[in-house]
């Protein structure tokens, strides 16, 4: 009998077999303009580590690097508890295709304790979630319409894709929130790391062909934390540090709405002019 | 014969072996406090990739997971070509001593096409090289002997190694060059990316233990240019974005002392009370 009352997000993430060999099928739920969104792939793949049966600890710190594009279809992930120490374990990563190498990835879980604390970094001071309206995804791949993003700067209304430059600053704020509501967890916020649109599209204003080739998410939080987070709204700060000669690098942090920093995330992205 | 006009850093960085499988000796010119300095083995690491006979393009990111202390002795690299398509190449990367796992990684290398560029963040300004006294490294371990340091700000004169902490800014800014001229290329350069004290130290201003879990490195620039750099210093800047139950981040950029933006990087480290 089918389960019709599961979520979206964790029909897509699914996975069948056993002891670090899955096998998966792409959502159309997630589907992007060529293939799944990104970020519940790397969802995905995390998601075949923390249902081993030698998982150890949560999330820290995961790598995942863009062979080649995730075909429509079903998938393979392979994943190897590398070793296992008091405070970390370490994992690596491979999504197949055909027999083919198409993702390939690290991750590291840790046993955290409790120590001196402090966040170094400035939540953006911005307007509340409630006051600010939600972008429209009409006209946007199907994985948006699992979001509702409320954008403070750095939208893409403004682009024009017509052959003129228009240079802005490639810097975005914005909320995000699960567009049916779901507890957070390591799955839906190492998704959420991957929501922002290519930088290129905002500094330019234009629509140029882009692809992450590798993205490290960096986790500063817990399973507790993130489950009283519920279902309310994060903030994402992204920016580019340098676009150069085919590719772009994008750091970002995710914040909650009562200031903790949940996690800090980068990717280097190919585009073409 | 042994040759000994050859700089310590390529003789740190040598191996012995082909096709993916090669031996290498830790070196006692960059002996940190246990084991090796962890720049010196992710050099070595991206060494075996760059000597590769199918390696294509040069380095665009590469993550180095730190599983276990390396030893002071020898070890085996394995590096394994994943995929190698039109514009990147990816690797798998593997450290073992006594047959057992220290380090796992990943890297991507990239052919890169002339396109529009920018630089999104800002290089910090501060006196020039020249302007600056060499920071002492006598009491600090042998690896820092191959540096000159010259601190802007966050040094680590301050440090009193006593119960009280003393908290103040986690952020460093400072002047890198080798001791010993050597012109810049992506190995010295990866290294350089790991020559930054750990964050929670010039933030609480005591010495703590600590280690580096994972480390990311993202390349924005050629080989071509970093040979041109030649021997100038380059200008690093780290900092925290947040320390919480025994782990913290570090961010950092490497710029060129003209104003070029060489590499960003990522760490998380562990840290204990």
């Amino acid at each position: 009998m089918k389960q019709i009352s599961i979520h979206p997000f964790d029909n897509a993430v699914s996975l069948q077999g056993e002891n670090g060999r899955y096998t998966g099928n792409t959502s159309s739920h997630y589907a992007n303009m060529i293939g799944p969104f990104g970020g519940i792939t790397v969802a995905t793949l995390l998601h075949a580590i923390l249902r081993h049966p030698e998982c150890q600890g949560e999330p820290l710190s995961a790598t995942f690097n863009f062979a080649a594009p995730v075909a429509d279809g079903e998938f393979e992930v392979v994943v190897r508890n590398s070793r296992t120490n008091r405070s970390t374990q370490h994992w690596t990563m491979e999504l197949r295709q055909d027999d083919t190498i198409v993702m390939t990835g690290t991750a590291v879980l840790a046993a955290r304790r409790d120590t001196y604390s402090s966040t170094e970094v400035d939540m953006p001071t911005v307007p509340k979630y409630e006051n600010l309206k939600t972008m429209t995804t009409a006209a946007l791949p199907n994985w948006t319409k699992n979001y509702i993003f409320r954008v403070v700067e750095g939208d893409l209304t403004s682009l024009t894709n017509k052959d003129a430059d228009s240079f802005g600053q490639s810097e975005t704020i914005t909320w995000i929130s699960e567009a049916s509501p779901r507890p957070l967890d390591f799955l839906s916020l190492i998704a959420i790391c991957d929501t922002f649109f290519p930088r290129v599209f905002i500094k330019r204003k234009k629509i140029v062909p882009v692809g992450t080739v590798s993205m490290t998410v960096q986790f500063h939080t817990s399973s507790e934390v993130l489950k009283a987070n519920g279902n309310s709204p994060v903030l994402g700060k992204a920016r580019a540090s340098r676009f150069n000669n085919g590719f772009f690098d994008q750091t970002a942090e995710i914040w909650s709405e009562t200031g903790e920093l949940f996690a800090t995330t980068s990717q280097v992205v190919y585009f073409k002019n």
